[in-house]
C-alpha cells in the first residue's frame, strides 16, 4: 500500500486508473483523436513559425500529452507547441536551418528547468505581476506579428518570416509584385472556409427535421466537421496540390517539402552547434555563446508559459488546483521533451477547449493525442511534403485573429482610464521593438503604478478645533504604510499645511497606516525636530504599537501618541501649562 | 523694476547682493577661501582618483562655485568634484590619460542635460527611491572601494587604480613586494595627523587660562588648524618632497607629476576621442560609440548627484527650499562646468559642513572659492608637481573613512530586519561587481518589497455571527488597494477559507481598501461566479462607491453591498425566502 500511495504522489496520474471504465476510455479516446486532428496541422505549421523544419512540430507535440497524463491534474489541459511560444523560440533561429533546431531545443530544456525552478522556489506568482490590460496587449501584439508573419506564405512570397513585425511588412509590401496567384487564392480560399467552419458550430438546427436520430447525426458531422476543420483544410488543400505538382513541374504552390519521416532520437539537447555567420562562413557556438544568445528569453519564454498554462488550468479547472503541481508538469514536459528533438512547449487553449467541449475525461486522452502524433510521424510523414504552405498559413492567421481582444478597450476606457496605458505600451513595444520588451515595460509601467501609490498617497489635511477651541492641523495619509519613498512627501505636506493654515499642532491620523519602515521613521525624527524649532508639537493619533516601538527604537523620539482628538486637549493644556 | 524682478526669477543669487553689508563680504571671504583651501588638495586628489591628471580637479572646483552664487538657494552648499562622482567617472577613464578628459567630460555634460531634464520633468523624487539602508550600503562600499583604491598610492606601488574592489586588492597584495618604504611612512604619518587634527576641534580647551584674548586667539587658531588640516598636511609633505627629491635623482616619494598651469580652455566637449586599443593601437571612438561605452552611467551618476545635493541641501536649508531649483542649479553647474573641461560634480558634503561652520552668509562665498582655485591654476600650478602622491591618498582615505557607516545596523536588526538586507545587498554587489549594479539592485530589492506588499496583502479571515445566528465569513483585506498582483491571492484566501470554516456567505470587508483596479474587480467577478456555483453569496462592506461603480462597469455584475453585518441579516434572510 505505501508503495502505491508513493507512486501516486510521484505519478498523480495514477489515480486516474483508479475505476477507468471502458466508458472514460472511450470518451478519451475520441476526445484524445480530435485533438490529435487539431494538433497535426497546428503543429507543422508552428513550426514553421519557430523558423524550424515541420517536423519539428510533430516532435514536439507528443511527449507533452504523456507526460502531463502522468503529473498532471487538470483534464482539458493539453500540453505542445503553441503560436505564441514559436514566435518566441523564431527570435534564435534566424540563424538559418542548419542551427535551428539546436537553440529551440536547449531553450526547450532551459525553459523547463526554469519551470522546475519557479516550483521549488513557489515563484509561479509571478505571473501576477502581469495585469489583465498587459496580457491583453500582449496576447493581440503577438496575433499582430503571428498573423503579419504568415503573410508571406500567404501570398506564395518566398523566404521565411521573422518575428520582427516592422521588417516582415517591409519585406512583404516590397515584394507585392512577386505575389503567386495559386497561393493567394489557395490561402484566402481556406481562411473563408476555416472561420466559416468555425462559425458552424453556433448554427441551430431547424426544428423541421423530426427524426431524432437524423438530428443527431446531422449536428454530429457538423460538430465534427467544424472541430477537425484545420485537419480538413490541409488534407483537402494537400490533395490538391498532391494532384496538380506530383505530375508537372510547374506547381501553383508552394509546398512544405520533406518531412522527415519516423520518430526524433531520443539524445541530450546539443550545448555547442555551428550556425552560418556573413558570407554563409560556419560559426561554431560554445555553451556560453548559446546561452548568451537566448539572454533574457532564458526567463521570460518560461513566464510566459507558465502564464498561459495558468490562465487555462484556472479557466477549466477552476481554483481547486495545485499551481506548483501544474507547473512542475510544465516544466517535466519541456525537460522531457528537449531529450526528443522539441521546442518550447506550453499548455494549449484552443486545442485544451476543443478537448472540453470532446468531452474528455482525464488527462490520460493526452496519451491518445501522442499516440495518433506518433503514429502519423511514421505513417504520414511521407505526405506531409505536399501540404501548400498557404495553407498553413491560412490555418495561423484564422487561429490567431481570436487572440485580438478589443473588447477590453471599453470598459477600461470607462472606469479605469489610465490602466489603457500599461496595455497601450505592451502592445506598441511588442510590435515595435519585440514581445519580451513589450511585456516586461508594460509590466515595468504596472509596477511603476504601485510604486508611485506607495509613494504619494493621498494626504487629507484639514483644520480642526477641539471641543474647547484648540486648534490643530490633522494630516491622514491614506495608504497603508508609509515607507521610504513617502516620507519626504509626507514631510513636505505638513510644511505645506503649517505655512497654508498657520503654526498650530499637527496630528498626523495613523488609523489607516499599518506599517513604517526605518527610512520613514527617521524621516519622521527629522520632521520631529523641524517643527519642534517652530515650536510645533507633532502628535501621532491611533498608532500601531509596533510603529510607536519602531519610531522610538530608530529616532530615540518618544512620540506622543493620542487615541482621538480630544485626548490633545488635556495634552496640550499640560503642555501650554508647563511652559507657562 | 519689471526687468530686475524679471533677473531675479533668472538668477535668484542676485537677490543676495540686496543689502550685502562689508560684514557679509568679510564672512563670506573668510568661509570661502577656507573651502578653497579644502578643495585645492581634495580636487588634485580626486581627479587622480578619476583617472584623470590633477589639474583637472581643479577645473572642475571653480565652475560650481560661480553658477551655484547665481542660481542656487542654500548658502551652506559648495558644488565640486566629490570622491564618489570621481570613482564613478573612473569607470570610463580606464583607456589611458589620452582619452580620459574627454569621457569624463562628455559624462559632465551629460549628467547636467539630464538633471536638467529631471528638473523640468519634476524627476527629482526619483531620489525618493533610495531609502536609507540602501543609501548607507552604497555610501560605505563607496568608501571602501574608494578607501582600498588609494592603497596603492599610500604603499608607492606604481600605476592607476581602477573603480574595481577585487581587481585593485589582488593587484595591490601580489605587489606587496614593491611597496616603497618613503611612501608609506609619509602616508601613514600623513593620515594619522589628519585624523589627529579633526580630532583636534573637538578638544575643551583647558580654562585655565585667564585671557579671554590668548583663550580667543588659541582657540581660533586649533580651528584654523584643524580646518585647513587637508592643505596643510599637503603644503608640508610637499615642502619636504621639493626639498630632497628637487637635488637629488633618488627621491624617496611617487610625486604627482607636472600639473598643467593655466585656466582650461572654454570649448565645446568633444564628441569623438582616440582611445589606446589592445597592443596600444589606437582606435578612434565616435559620438555612438562614446555613448555606448557610458550607458547606464550617464542616468545613474546624474540620480547619485541629485541624491548627494539633496542630502545636503535638506540638511542644512530645512524644507522649505524648492527641489527643482536645487536641481537647476546643479544642471547648469555640470552644463557650464563641461565647456571647461570640468568632470562631473554636485554638492559636497564635507565641504558644505566647512562652509557652515565658516560661518558663511550667502552663496557668494562660493565666488571666493573659485577665485582662490583660479589663482591657484595661474600660480601655483607648478609646485603642484612637487605633491606626494601618497599625501593626496592620505587626504582621500582620511576623508572617506567617515562614509562608513555602522550605527544603522544596530538599530535595523533590532526593529525592522528586513531592511537590512537591501542594504546589503547595495554594500556587497558594490564592492563585488559595481556601484551602479549595486545602487539598482538594491533599489529594486526595495521595490520588490513595496510590490510584494501590494500582491500578498495581509487577510484576516474569522467566521462571525450575525445577533440572529447567521454565520458568515468575514475576510478583511490589510492595505489600502487591491491591484492586479493581489486578486488571485484574495481569491485562494476566500476559497480556502470556505473550505476551512465551511460554506457561509463571504463578506469581503473594504473598509480599508481605497481602490480596485480592472484586473481585481474582473477577478472579482470570476471569484462570484465560482462562489455562486457552490450557492455561495459574496458581500461588500462599507465599499466606497467608485469602488462600486468599477465592479459593475468591468464585469456587468451587480454585487450587493452592505454597511455593516448586520444588513447581512435581512438580505440574507430575504435571499432563503426566495430561495424557499
Amino acid at each position: 500500500m505505501p508503495t502505491n500511495q508513493l507512486l501516486i504522489r510521484i505519478f498523480p496520474g495514477i489515480k486516474w486508473l483508479h475505476g477507468y471504465t471502458a466508458q472514460d476510455a472511450v470518451a478519451d479516446l475520441i476526445a484524445g483523436v480530435t485533438v490529435g486532428l487539431t494538433v497535426l496541422p497546428q503543429g507543422l505549421a508552428y513550426a514553421t513559425l519557430a523558423g524550424l523544419e515541420p517536423q519539428y512540430g510533430l516532435y514536439s507535440a507528443f511527449v507533452g500529452g504523456i507526460v502531463y497524463a502522468l503529473l498532471g491534474s487538470c483534464r482539458q489541459v493539453t500540453i505542445g507547441p503553441t503560436a505564441l511560444l514559436a514566435l518566441m523560440t523564431s527570435r534564435h533561429t534566424g540563424f538559418g536551418l542548419n542551427s535551428g533546431p539546436d537553440y529551440a531545443i536547449l531553450l526547450c530544456l532551459i525553459s523547463g528547468l526554469v519551470e522546475f525552478a519557479m516550483a521549488v522556489l513557489k515563484l509561479g506568482a509571478l505571473v501576477d505581476l502581469i495585469s489583465l490590460p498587459v496580457t491583453v496587449g500582449f496576447t493581440s501584439a503577438t496575433a499582430v506579428i503571428i498573423g503579419t508573419s504568415q503573410l508571406k506564405g500567404l501570398l506564395g512570397l518566398r523566404g521565411g518570416s521573422g518575428s520582427d513585425f516592422l521588417n516582415t511588412m517591409k519585406s512583404v509590401f516590397g515584394n507585392l509584385h512577386n505575389v503567386r496567384r495559386g497561393d493567394l487564392t489557395l490561402g484566402l480560399v481556406s481562411i473563408s472556409v476555416l472561420l466559416l467552419l468555425r462559425k458552424l458550430k453556433d448554427i441551430k438546427l431547424a426544428t423541421r427535421i423530426r427524426s431524432v436520430r437524423l438530428q443527431q447525426l446531422l449536428s454530429g458531422s457538423i460538430w465534427v466537421i467544424a472541430t477537425g476543420r484545420n485537419a480538413l483544410v490541409v488534407l483537402v488543400s494537400s490533395g490538391l496540390a498532391y494532384s496538380t505538382c506530383d505530375r508537372t513541374d510547374s506547381c501553383p504552390y508552394i509546398l512544405t517539402g520533406k518531412v522527415k519521416s519516423g520518430l526524433p532520437s531520443l539524445a541530450l539537447p546539443k550545448f555547442d552547434t555551428v550556425i552560418l555567420g556573413r558570407n554563409d562562413t560556419k560559426v561554431s557556438q560554445n555553451y556560453e555563446q548559446m546561452l548568451s544568445e537566448l539572454g533574457p528569453s532564458m526567463f521570460i519564454l518560461p513566464i510566459i508559459a507558465v502564464l498561459g498554462n495558468v490562465a487555462i488550468s484556472k479557466a477549466f479547472g477552476g481554483a481547486g488546483l495545485s499551481p506548483t503541481r501544474e507547473l512542475l508538469a510544465l516544466s517535466m514536459s519541456n525537460i522531457c521533451g528537449s531529450f526528443c528533438s522539441s521546442m518550447p512547449v506550453t499548455g494549449s487553449f484552443s486545442r485544451s477547449a476543443v478537448n472540453h467541449v470532446s468531452g474528455v475525461r482525464t488527462p490520460i486522452g493526452g496519451f491518445y493525442t501522442s499516440a495518433l502524433v506518433l503514429l502519423a510521424l511514421g505513417l504520414l510523414a511521407p505526405y506531409f511534403q505536399y501540404i501548400p504552405k498557404a495553407a498553413l498559413s491560412a490555418v495561423i492567421i484564422s487561429a490567431v485573429i481570436f487572440m485580438i481582444e478589443f473588447e477590453v478597450i471599453r470598459p477600461l476606457w470607462r472606469c479605469s482610464r489610465r490602466e489603457l496605458l500599461p496595455g497601450a505600451i505592451t502592445f506598441v513595444m511588442s510590435l515595435g521593438v519585440g514581445v519580451e520588451i513589450g511585456l516586461l515595460l508594460g509590466v515595468g509601467a504596472d509596477v511603476a503604478f504601485l510604486v508611485y501609490r506607495a509613494a504619494r498617497p493621498v494626504l487629507s489635511v484639514s483644520k480642526l478645533h477641539t471641543i474647547n477651541g484648540i486648534s490643530y492641523i490633522l494630516v491622514r495619509p491614506k495608504h497603508s504604510s508609509l515607507y521610504f519613498p513617502a516620507i519626504e512627501w509626507v514631510r513636505t505636506g505638513i510644511s505645506k499645511a503649517l505655512s497654508t493654515h498657520g503654526t498650530a499642532p499637527v496630528v498626523l491620523d495613523c488609523a489607516h497606516v499599518h506599517d513604517f519602515d526605518f527610512t520613514a521613521a527617521r524621516g519622521m525624527g527629522s520632521l520631529h525636530k523641524e517643527l519642534a524649532k517652530m515650536n510645533v508639537p507633532l502628535f501621532l493619533m491611533s498608532a500601531h504599537k509596533d510603529i510607536s516601538v519602531l519610531l522610538k527604537e530608530s529616532t530615540s523620539i518618544n512620540f506622543p501618541t493620542i487615541e482621538c482628538p480630544d485626548d490633545l486637549e488635556c495634552i496640550l493644556e499640560q503642555t501650554i501649562a508647563l511652559a507657562c
